[in-house]
């Protein structure tokens, strides 16, 4: 083995968290945040050690230090703040620090009364070589300093004046600095906190059976902003296949009149940047997202890298799909189904490059109509790399876009669209109902490195998944189902109208699909339904808007409650100022009672003072005893409690008349 | 963002373990060994995967395949055998397997009966592209197979041959590489098996107050090779300062006679590669190592690295110390406490390159004399750089040393060492006593990514250490902790005789230093005294050599007691063809008594069939109910059991008469 070219750098710099993958990919975080950086840093022997955080933008060159705090065992911390959208890069660097090290041992030194003479002019050798690295006036003090210990005033020692400005003069020529350069991607606020609402577009004619149009779905805005949602995300508004195109309930045949489904893009008139007929003009979608705007609403598009066999790309470009040896181009199969209507892109093609382009080209064509939000159909039947250059790409040149993974599929797929860039991933949150599966899913989410790259929207039903428990219990368990979502994460959605109009008609027994699915129809939907749950979803969302806890993730915790149909979580800001406790009665048919005992330190609270609650469902308000109270919840009044810790209840002496 | 070379590599590796801080350390292993890899592998879609794990010794340039087999949730698994000393690489690849996803999707058609005359030319297509890359007589195969599906025979396609053949021919043009190459260090058995005996040379004389010599040394071997020791380890035996030398119980002064600590290394006579001229010669020292080889001892060396102020090196290289404003050479302190016989290396000094040459040179020259086993003295108070180069070096050259390290710090730093290469390492065993204490302390070194890189070897006392239980407990405690390090660890070691002999007191009480110490004085020990523990250290060597299981760290499961002072343990070999299961009373004043609940899986039992258990502490048989049976300790009679699981009892299904 060959010698190092130095072989002085005693500092050793390792487990540097947060990190993904050996830094191979950026964590996650949104304007105003903070990254809180720990490390293991030591050296051999006893010596003090001096260790800093080091940051940037990434379009900066310089540099910002944090000073590192020891926390015990050789583990550091430090956070920094990120202010602005992009990419920032961090790293750590460490070295040994002679004088804390001098000096902590002089303070042992001095209690035993030993004879300082040499240690003086030691520590004033170490203060001369720092103000050779000092600005002119920090040297003249340190030079000055270094000579009154040279003539023996072992005061000036531990001033700290000379502490801090030593501090600011480290010696790095034998610092350590960690190996890898790590990054975090920061995003909008939306990208943490977003309240969805799905939409069929051609489902909103006030007039039964006539296909909708821009124009009424803009007469749906105030509606869905009347729930506090703040994203509209439309399914694909292209032009629909007409070649085997599906009929009704997903017919192999489509009879005449039927609009067949949205994700089969594409007929003689454009693909995937044009819009369907009838719908309306690309002035009139204009028109639509501007309204929204208004509303307070932003508009999120369907991106699905699909063709119909009518799309304009099977003709230019046939060799972006696979062909067949009969030379027909390869339709979409899981054998033995076969998807005849639609036609993937074949990722494997010696033309790559042109297709990738191709479909960053859509992305840019909907960026240009001012589009920020990209709901992206099943992104894990498209290969990685490209995801990772796309949507890397198109955030160097505009940081405020969120892209939301549509991938229901295994976990190490999930959590790697995400860490490829993908802003918001769909979850199993549809398939997770009891205490167990909730509490275990969303401390995983939540609480593991997975929180560091993977942000979950939850969806209790798309227009794909009924879940078999809004099947069986109706309007109350869309009730529970709606709750849960919007106080376990940050960010959820739903399928409207359908949700708020619990509609839950399987279209077979044991199966997931809608019957009659607004995939292959148009629907009309009776908005002021008597068994409407929008009022109820619209409170939910403002108690949303209001509470700061509920619009991040990172505060989840569960508490233990002893009855298995009820479900407690806490979530909180990272300096408590705002204390949410859910407590949702799972068991939708009845009511179900039992004890709650608080994590009392996952609240921010000290000592065993009962304290004050709000409902902010119900708006009455309780005294709860800490750590453990009793509750009740009929499913026929409250689903559940969404409680806001108001304040300790005081005693006499919190009052100044009690001094 | 650029387009990558390549944009076709669908397949990501992730998560290859075994592997230490993203590659940069090696693993550990010793010749016969297997290397388990896993690796989460998995590509966007529904293609299948072939994916292999490649090996090499590091001194071959050829890479040799296993195939890793799918065990769910996209996890791959494969083993490969280390069988030479040294370094091996490994890493893993993996690709689309486009043969197969057509086999398996190929057999999903047929059974659903559908047309297969294009599939069929699908498939020759890709058995003619596999004939390209096969050797002659594969490819004439092929195209045959290829040129029969072609002709409609859909009976070949699931031919195993032709999988077989095609899967010895990847198409690997688009495969993805794990980014890293991992490497494993392969030692020799002793490394994982070993059993050491602390032997100070000077207090082997027969002559009371005499200078033991070499020539006494080996009069002693016998006597040690009848407890079944390996490893006969010798602190330092070079000349000893004379300046501030150290008088018994550590002294501050010494008197007229007193021998001094053989730490303090150096004299006039020579440092680091000189004999002590009372033990004796080169010649002598060298006929002492022949002799222990004999009796199936391997000699072990202790190398400290530390000076008295008489050294040589403190005259001919000043500029190896740190020198104070005084012109003297700083000696060793923790303030207020001085150590002024101890000159520390500094190694910070610009002549680093010397002097880290001139280290290597110690252990060279003692290589030389043929030793390959080195205990190493504080290793965490020199430059982490220089142990990573000095044993790298070594072992480039002698891949069968073995490096000890002897450090008592923190946990990272305890951990550093063993990741820069030392082959074993001590513990805190001496400071964990209780069941809880064992279980949390046991657990974390055997079945966490610490069993990778970190081999512990157990002391229950050291001439520095003589741990409280041993002060207050005597004989007994020594016997129960004996008991512990022998079957935690397959390498512990004793300080002899003093062990054997229950020597426990205390220079002050609260401390853990001997009251006249070895270190600064010569003993004469009775090997005869009634007391001694020999017979039972022997008895359970013997076991040790007996038992496959007890010779790896890997197999340490824990088991339920129903009481804290019983603790129960089980080793087995990877095979279970060795099943051990100890259970010790921790409470050496007591008899105690309990229940234990095995657990069954760790041992490699089906069903839940007593077994014929033998002690091979007391030579009795029991029959063993599963999983819960009662056990009783009488400290004065047995400190515990070593069960050795013979067999499952049998039943009249396992005769050939029941039949």
């Amino acid at each position: 083995m060959q010698l190092p070219s130095e072989g002085r750098q005693r500092v050793v710099i390792e487990t540097v968290t947060p990190q993904i993958d050996g830094g191979r990919f950026a964590i996650k975080r949104t304007v105003g945040e903070a990254v809180r950086v720990r490390a293991a840093v030591f050296a051999d022997g006893h010596d003090s050690i001096a260790c800093q955080v080091l940051y940037r933008p990434a379009n900066t060159a310089e540099w910002i230090s944090v000073a590192m705090v020891a926390k015990g065992n050789d583990c550091w911390e430090a956070a920094f703040p990120v202010s602005s959208l992009g990419r920032y890069f961090y790293t750590v660097v460490a070295c040994i620090d002679p004088f804390i090290t001098w000096r902590s041992d002089l303070t042992k030194r001095m209690a035993a009364q030993q004879n300082l003479a040499v240690e003086l002019q030691i520590g004033a050798q170490w203060i001369e070589l720092a103000a050779g690295r000092a600005k002119a006036e920090d040297a003249v003090r340190l030079r000055d300093w270094a000579a009154q210990l040279r003539a023996g005033d072992h005061n000036i020692a531990l001033l700290d004046d000379l502490l801090a400005t030593m501090q600011r003069y480290p010696d790095l020529s034998l610092a350590t600095r960690y190996e890898r350069k790590l990054s975090v991607t920061v995003d909008r606020e939306r990208a943490r906190f977003s309240t969805w609402y799905e939409l069929f577009p051609r489902s909103t004619s006030p007039r039964p059976g006539q296909h909708g149009a821009f124009a009424d779905c803009e007469k749906r805005l105030p509606y869905i902003a009347s729930m506090a949602f703040d994203v509209v995300y439309l399914p694909p508004l292209h032009p629909i296949g007409r070649t085997h195109r599906k009929g009704k309930n997903n017919a192999p045949t489509a009879e005449p009149g039927d609009v067949g489904s949205p994700w089969a893009i594409g007929d003689d008139t454009g693909g995937h940047t044009a819009i369907h007929r009838e719908l309306g003009t690309l002035e009139e979608f204009q028109s639509f997202v501007s309204a929204a705007r208004a509303a307070g609403l932003e508009v999120a598009l369907d991106i699905a890298f699909q063709c119909s066999p009518d799309h304009p790309w099977t003709r230019e470009h046939p060799e972006w799909f696979r062909s067949r040896p009969d030379g027909t181009i390869q339709y979409a199969e899981n054998p033995p189904k076969k998807y005849q209507d639609i036609y993937p892109l074949d990722f494997e093609t010696p033309q790559w490059r042109e297709l990738w382009t191709a479909l960053k080209g859509v992305f840019d064509f909907w960026i240009e109509q001012g589009i920020r939000i990209f709901r992206v159909d099943n992104p894990h039947t498209k290969a990685f790399p490209f995801w990772e250059w796309c949507i890397g790409s198109l955030k160097e040149e505009h940081p405020d876009l969120i892209f939301l993974a549509e991938a229901f599929t295994r976990p190490h797929v999930m959590c790697h669209l995400a860490k490829l860039g993908f802003t918001q991933s769909y979850t199993y949150f549809a398939w997770r109902n009891t205490k167990a599966e909730l509490t275990s899913y969303f401390t995983e989410l939540t609480q593991t490195p997975v929180s560091e790259y993977l942000r979950p929207n939850l969806w209790p039903a798309t227009p794909d998944i009924l879940p078999a428990p809004l099947q069986i219990g109706g309007r109350p368990a869309f009730l529970v189902r709606l709750l849960l979502a919007a106080t376990l994460g940050a960010s959820y959605g739903i399928y409207g109208p359908a949700f708020e109009l619990s509609e839950n008609t399987p279209k077979e027994p044991g199966g997931e699909e809608f019957l009659n699915s607004e995939k292959y129809e148009l629907k009309a939907w009776d908005l002021d339904s008597p068994g409407t749950i929008r009022h109820f979803i619209a409170r939910v969302n403002r108690i949303r808007r209001d509470n700061p806890a509920l619009q991040r993730d990172g505060g989840l915790r569960f508490h233990e409650t002893d009855n298995p149909n009820l479900i407690c979580y806490s979530k909180t800001t990272e300096d408590f100022s705002n204390v949410i406790i859910v407590v949702v009665n799972l068991d939708w048919a009845h009511t179900q009672a039992g004890w709650v005992t608080l994590d009392v330190a996952a609240l921010g609270l000290e000592g065993g003072r009962p304290f004050e609650a709000e409902d902010l469902l119900s708006g009455s308000r309780f005294l709860w005893q800490v750590p453990r109270d009793y509750v009740e919840l009929a499913p026929v009044s409250l689903p559940g409690h969404i409680l806001r810790v108001r304040r300790w209840l005081r005693t006499e002496r919190d009052f100044d008349y009690y001094l």
